[in-house]
């Protein structure tokens, strides 16, 4: 009898880990059970697709037909499960009973918003899914002043899409930086500072204390200060959906994922659990950078985990590596990207470092189109190792970023990166030495 | 008394060498001797340059009074070396002696053009300086076609920018496939489809046989056939230029360049000579693919062996490494690139590969302004190796290629940069797997 897969959630893991599940076992039956009505769509692309870039139907891959289809996966929208018994491949799902030999956990996350007054009113939103972002393009129509919550790059990608949209825009951020934790704090000056040049007003340092208003958003407060705005959007970052995990009695890490194992198997009472496999936003993993566990809420995080999900419930056998989380962000005309630690969270973990800087340009000086790019690289300072890097550019940062985690995953210094790593050449993609080497001389010369 | 350095050639490799000698050793004395009249200069930006996107006089980024003044770096140009002597530290450039303890030899190379009739007439052009440059801008007035021999990179971006120029081109190839030796075929037909969908014409598989006319081109012949053409420009390849080294009686290695140690030292006779280095297209180096020596005639080689040539001659200590030596080639809208070696190289040097293609885009899927994007890579079947990768793109091939590129170096297989490489996503600016990772298990799929 063939194998019998069941999916739970439909974001970028967990499509990926039925996708990937199909491929490992061609004949298994896979059903994907998910709460939401839209699947394999990039929840990323919500700031742009608000600005008019690009629409909510181009942004849907492929519909549940699709997978059915050309996949055989019974995809099952907008039903919920609300038990899974490991011990007897049991889950409830609707008002179904579903069994299944192998279980793939991709339930994802969601956006913690603090416990303020008013937190409920009418005119608070996240950014979440397709029907937040479409709840949010319906209530624009009628607001001038929007307060977005939490300066991430979610965040800022949201405010510079509604100043494009002409609204007014306040970003409260309790953080004394924008992106904080992964962005250090001197470029994180340089992407407000180009946001302030468009318009958008900070509050830095500032939990937001309420929402206030009578059954619809009025304003916010922070800091005693009323803040005006008909509309609220909190992206004040994921935390792990808990939930299923919780009423199976998954062992939760100390991040606040589900603790799993190199094979994405989680643990219950500490006893790795054989018939299931968890991926995504609800998971910590093993970082690639120090010893331990991180959360790698990206959705090219997600895609990676799902793949070693898929795999391994279809009866493969592969290994999830630890990571060093590249990601970019795309606000306005800038890039801005990184990976690894950053210095500010290196510190947190008691690692002392150096950094070294390097300023040039995306192209050769003179070549039109070029933009200034800056290039941060931060080293242990003990070994020398590389633990991470960071990117700000008008073009081409993301094959960069990767490039520069490549470096870390391989565990290089900045000397050896410039006496191995080598760059492509052309005036109107690069300079004849990409700035990749003026950070890593510049790291060098501190030593 | 302080260390007395002469570097010989202005191009990349000595510009470079030069500066970093002079961060090396505060207090040497330093003369760059060139027989070039401009320097500090990029050859590779002269396409463009002809089409207007740029000047004769913005892409000198300095003259010889800037490295005078700001590097205490005295320039000489217009001078030429008639002959070295090692064991006195002794040479003559123009009508001077000058005295040396360490000298740096980077005299690059010249365009090879084969000996058939008419060769020297007017109207016959290489690309290689700026006033090369120019007397082909001068010349392009009056001239309606052109025939360009040699379908490499430079012959290439030139066959474009004279169509933008609303010239007539033919490019006439002696192999059977554009950018030949560092492309593979089926990547290069791409390519060649895109050249000719522009209006550039080809005779492929055709050695050039003659170049016709009585003192003026009129034209050239080729497999009999003769091609009306009021200028001739030959991108034909670059040999090293020998004329010193084998003055001075270096050793010369199998591909024709300079042999040098890992420390850019050559070798007399067999024996390394203490007193002098050699960096740039006049040197061949090791391979970072294969053992063995490679010739990596590329702007960015020429800094990196500069640097360590430099370095050393100012008495540091540093060590050249092997190279893969990426690439990459603006033609028109098609950003093509590649690194580490061929299919066609690697079955010359008899090696059996395997080869995985990824196509997807430049952007996700739907976001406006994306490209298509194919990625190959390329592994040695007996080990799984990767051993070179190429792409084809209309954006950020460069930051790609680089990271294709250390992959590479790292000698990781397919299956190792699925498991531990990673990719960072935004929609503007990848997709949320990029396409590098489609080309990757294709590959593996065929172990």
């Amino acid at each position: 009898m063939s194998r019998s897969i069941v999916v739970i959630g439909s974001g970028a893991a967990g499509m990926t880990a039925a996708s990937t599940a199909r491929k490992t076992d061609p004949d298994a039956s896979i059903v994907l059970v998910t709460e939401d009505e839209h699947i394999a769509y990039s929840p990323c692309v919500i700031p742009w697709t608000l600005e008019g870039k690009t629409t909510w139907d181009d942004i849907v891959m492929h519909d549940p037909d699709y997978y059915r289809r050309e996949r055989g996966i019974d995809v099952r929208i907008l039903t919920k499960v609300t038990s899974v018994d490991i011990d007897k491949g049991l889950m409830t799902a609707g008002e179904e009973e579903i069994s299944f030999d192998s279980l793939v956990l991709a339930t994802g996350g969601n956006v913690f918003i603090p416990p303020i007054p008013g937190k409920d009113l009418e005119g608070v939103h996240v950014v979440r899914t397709i029907n937040d972002g479409k709840a949010i393009e319906k209530a624009l129509k009628n607001v001038q002043e929007v307060a977005v919550i939490g300066a991430g790059v979610i965040g800022l990608e949201m405010a510079l899409s509604l100043i494009e949209l002409g609204k007014a825009v306040t970003v409260v951020e309790m953080m004394d930086q924008v992106v904080p934790r992964i962005l250090d704090s001197d470029l994180a000056a340089n992407v407000r500072q180009y946001l302030e040049d468009k318009g958008v007003r900070f509050l830095m340092g500032s939990p937001i204390q309420s929402v206030d208003g009578d059954g619809l958003v009025e304003s916010v407060t922070v800091n005693g200060q009323t803040i005006p705005c008909g509309m609220v959007i909190f992206s004040t970052g994921v935390r792990a959906n808990l939930e299923l995990p919780n009423q199976m009695g998954l062992d939760i890490g100390a991040l606040g994922g589900v603790r799993v194992s190199p094979s994405m198997q989680p643990y219950r009472r500490g006893r790795l659990i054989g018939n299931v496999f968890v991926c995504g936003d609800v998971v910590q993993c093993e970082s690639a950078i120090v010893a331990g566990p991180t959360m790698s809420q990206l959705g090219s995080s997600a895609v990676r985990q799902g793949r070693v999900a898929g795999i391994n419930a279809a009866g493969g056998k592969t290994m999830h590596e630890g990571v060093a989380s590249p990601w970019v962000s795309v606000i306005g005309d800038l890039q801005v990207a990184g990976t690894g630690i950053s210095s500010g969270l290196a510190s947190w973990y008691g690692i002392e470092v150096v950094v070294g800087i390097g300023r040039g340009f995306s192209r050769a000086r003179y070549y039109p189109g070029g933009t200034p790019m800056t290039v941060k690289v931060i080293a242990e300072k003990s070994t020398g190792r590389l633990i991470g890097a960071q990117i700000i550019s008008g073009e081409d940062a993301t094959g960069r970023i990767n490039w520069l985690s490549a470096a870390i995953i391989e565990r290089v210094s900045a000397g050896d990166f410039i006496s191995r790593y080598e760059n492509a050449y052309c005036p109107p993609t690069s300079m004849v030495r990409d700035v990749a080497f003026a950070a890593m001389e510049d790291l060098v010369s501190k030593f």
